[in-house]
C-alpha cells in the first residue's frame, strides 16, 4: 500500500509534467509495493499537513517529492517535522558536504543552504550526489516515509541509491511479472467482446491500454505459469489480431526484424507526409537496412521522382491502389531493395469526397519479391489518420516477415 | 478552487505520464480557475467515491479524466452516478452516433458499446467528436462537475468544444491575458542573466516554458498596458533571440506564411530522416505550397535522387555544408520551387568522430533566389538532435521570410 505526494504549485499550473511519479510508480511496481494513491497539493503548509495525515494512516509507504530546496517555498521539511512530531538538527556532516560541492564551483555556499544542513530527529538523511538536498527517510514498524527533492535526477539518484535497497529488505515482496500484447486492427470494445467468456483469475490483472488506432493489453501477476496459462487461453480468443508482445513501438519492432538481416528497405509516402520515415529513424542504427524516402506530397514529385504517368493519376486518382503500386515501382528503380512500402490518402481535413471520403488511404508493399496492396478508411482527425496509416503499414510489413 | 480527479491504474502503475493534468492545468490557469488539488486513483468504486466525496466538498470545480470506456475495468460513470443519486438513462442520440461512427468503418457498433450511450439523470452529455464516450456535465449554483475520457486526444477536444465556454460563462472570472514570447538559439539561463535587471510588477507574472532547443516566455496579467509595457522593456534585452509572438510550433509560423503566398518549398533531409517534411505536413493545407521532399539517408539515394557525386562526398563528407548545398542544387531540378531546405548531420548515437562530433548539423537553405548555409553543433540524446536540427532550419527560413 503505497502512495505518493507531489508537492509543487508548477505541476499545478501546468508549467511541469509530473515525470516523478511516473518513474516512481514504474519503480515501485517493479518491487511489489505498486502505488494505490497519488496527490499533487500546492506548497501550502495546510495542504501538506492534511495529505501527511490521509496517507500515513492510510498507506505503508508514503514518498513526497518537492519542497527541499533553500528558497522561501521549500517548506516541505518544516512540515515533515511538525508531522512526525520531530524538531529540526544541524547536520555537520551534511554542511561540510554542501560547503564542498559549492568550494568544488569556487563559491562560498550561501547562509540560505544552512536549513538544507537541518534534519528531523528519529529521521535519517539520504545523501544526494548530484544536489544539496539529501533525501529524509522516517520508520514505524511497518510503516516506511521518504521525502525527496523535486528535481527529476536527484530523485531518481536517491531512489537508487538508497531507497530501493531500504524497500526491497523491509518489504521484500514478490516482484511484479508483467507481459504485454500488442494488438492492431481491432478496437478496445471488440477485442473485450472476443475476450467477454475469459475472465482473469485472482491474483492476475488485466489492463486495457489503448495507442493510436491500436490497443495494448498487459498482465501484471505474480506468479509466471498463470500468466503463461491465462495468455494461451488469450490468444486463442484473440490470436489474429496480435502482432508482438512486449514490444516497443511498430517501429521498435520492425528494427529489431531488419537489424543485421542484410535486408534493404525504402519507403514512398504521401500522406504521411515524412512520418512513416521518421518513426523508422527514430532507431538508432536504421541506417544498416533503411536507404531513406520519397516524400512525394505533391503529384509532380510522384511523376517527378518516382515515374507516375499523369495518365494514371487521372484514370484512378492519386489516391488508389494502382498509384500505391506505382509509386513502389518507382521507388525500386532508385536503389536495389528488398522491401518497400508506399502509401497514399487523404488526412483531411479538406480533400475528402463522397467516393474517397477523409481517411482513405491506399498501402502498397513489397517483401522479396512479392507484392500486395490493400485500402482502409481510417478514423479520427489528421493526426489520427496519419499515426494510424504509417503504423498499419509498419505492422504489416512486422506480420509479413514474421510469418516467413 | 478546482480540483482534478485522474482515474486510472495506468497512471499509478508508471505506465503512462499524466499529461492531462498538465494540459487542463494549464488551460485552467489561463482562464482564471487555476488548479488547487489533483489526485490520482485506481478504477476502484470505493476509492472514487472518496475523493468525489473530498474533491465535490471542497471545490467550486471538480473534474475527472479516465475510465469513460466500454470495457470491465470503465466504472466512473456509474460510480459519479451513484454519487450523484443518479440513475443511468440510455440516450438514443448517443447510441446513434456511436452506430455511425463504426458504420464509417464498416462496422456493426458492438453490444459493448450501449453502456457509452448511458446518461446520468441531471446530466448533460457533451458530445465527442472523437471518440464514442461523451463527456459528462453536471451542475448544481456555484459549483461543476465534468467527467472527461481519459483519451488526451479526446480529453482535448471535449475541453475546447464544451467546457471552456461553460467555465468562462459561469464564472466570468476576469480573463487572465497571456503574451507567449518565442525565443530559439539561447539558454534559460543565458536569457534569465540577460533579464536580470527586469523584474515583472506586481500583478504580472512571468513562467519559463522550455521547449527542445528553444524558449518560451509566457506573460501572465490582467492588464493588456501593464504587459505591453512589460513586453517593450523586455525585448529591448532579448528581442534578437525572439522568432515569434503568441505562436503555435515553428512549423505553424512557416505555414502562415507560405499559405496563399504562391511560393512552393521542397526540403531535403537526412538525419532528420522525414521528421521536417512531418512537421510542415501536420498542418493541413500545406499542400498549397510544400511540393514534397527526399529522405536521403543513404548516400546513395542522394547520389541516385539529388545527383550528388561521390567525389563530393568523399571530399568533404557527407555532412559538411558543401554537400546539404548540393541537395539543394539537386532538390531544385527536381521541381520549379521559390524556397528549399537541406539537412545533413550526425544524430547519433553512434557515428561521431573528433572532427565532427554527434550533433553536428549542416544545413543549406535557398529563398526566393538567395542561398545560404551554416553548421552547427547540437547537444542532446537523438530524439532531441533531429528535434533541433527540423525546428532550427524552420526557424531560418521564417527569420529570413519575415526580414524582407
Amino acid at each position: 500500500m503505497t502512495a505518493i505526494i507531489s508537492i509543487g504549485n508548477e505541476i499545478l499550473l501546468g508549467r511541469t509534467l509530473n515525470s516523478n511519479l511516473y518513474y516512481l510508480a514504474d519503480k515501485l511496481a517493479g518491487i511489489g509495493l505498486p502505488v494505490d494513491y497519488a496527490i499533487t497539493i500546492k506548497d501550502d503548509p495546510e495542504e501538506i499537513k492534511r495529505a501527511l495525515t490521509h496517507c500515513w494512516n492510510s498507506f505503508d509507504v508514503v514518498i513526497t517529492t518537492g519542497g527541499l530546496g533553500p528558497t522561501a517555498d521549500d517548506i516541505t521539511k518544516q512540515c515533515i517535522a511538525e508531522f512526525f512530531g520531530s524538531s529540526l538538527v544541524f547536520d555537520e556532516e551534511i554542511w561540510n558536504y554542501v560547503v564542498s560541492l559549492f568550494s568544488r564551483r569556487n563559491m562560498k555556499a550561501p547562509e540560505i543552504n544552512r536549513n538544507q544542513a537541518m534534519v528531523p530527529t528519529n529521521f535519517k538523511a539520504l545523501s544526494n550526489k548530484l544536489g544539496t538536498a539529501p533525501g529524509l527517510f522516517y520508520e514505524a514498524e511497518q510503516k516506511s516515509f521518504f521525502a525527496l527533492p523535486g528535481v527529476p535526477i536527484e530523485m531518481k539518484e536517491l531512489f537508487e541509491d538508497h531507497m530501493q535497497s531500504i524497500l526491497v529488505n523491509k518489504y521484500h515482496k514478490e516482484t511484479v511479472l508483467i507481459r504485454n500484447i500488442h494488438t492492431a486492427g481491432v478496437s478496445e470494445s471488440a477485442l473485450a467482446e472476443l475476450m467477454r467468456n475469459l475472465q482473469p483469475p485472482e491474483g492476475l490483472s488485466l489492463a486495457w491500454l489503448p495507442q493510436t488506432g491500436r490497443v495494448d493489453i498487459r498482465l501484471y501477476g505474480t506468479n509466471q505459469d498463470q500468466i503463461n496459462y491465462f495468455e494461451t487461453q488469450l490468444i486463442e480468443l484473440i490470436g489474429k489480431h496480435v502482432w508482438a508482445f512486449d514490444a516497443g513501438s511498430p517501429a521498435c519492432v520492425l528494427h529489431e526484424q531488419l537489424y543485421n538481416s542484410g535486408l534493404k528497405l525504402a519507403v514512398a509516402e504521401s500522406c504521411t507526409g515524412g512520418l512513416l520515415s521518421r518513426l523508422i529513424t527514430d532507431n538508432s542504427g536504421c541506417s544498416d537496412y533503411f536507404m531513406g524516402g520519397v516524400v512525394s506530397y505533391h503529384n509532380d514529385l510522384k511523376t517527378r521522382i518516382l515515374g507516375i504517368t499523369e495518365e494514371l493519376l487521372e484514370e484512378h486518382g492519386a489516391v488508389s491502389e494502382e498509384v500505391a503500386r506505382a509509386m513502389l515501382v518507382g521507388l525500386f528503380k532508385l536503389h536495389r531493395l528488398d522491401l518497400g512500402i508506399a502509401i497514399t490518402g487523404i488526412a483531411g481535413p479538406e480533400g475528402g469526397s463522397p467516393d474517397k471520403p477523409v481517411g482513405t488511404v491506399c498501402f502498397a508493399y513489397r517483401c522479396k519479391g512479392e507484392v500486395w496492396s490493400h485500402k482502409l478508411i481510417l478514423t479520427g482527425n489528421r493526426e489520427m489518420i496519419r499515426i494510424k496509416a504509417a503504423e498499419h503499414a509498419l505492422i504489416s510489413m512486422i506480420q509479413k516477415l514474421g510469418s516467413r
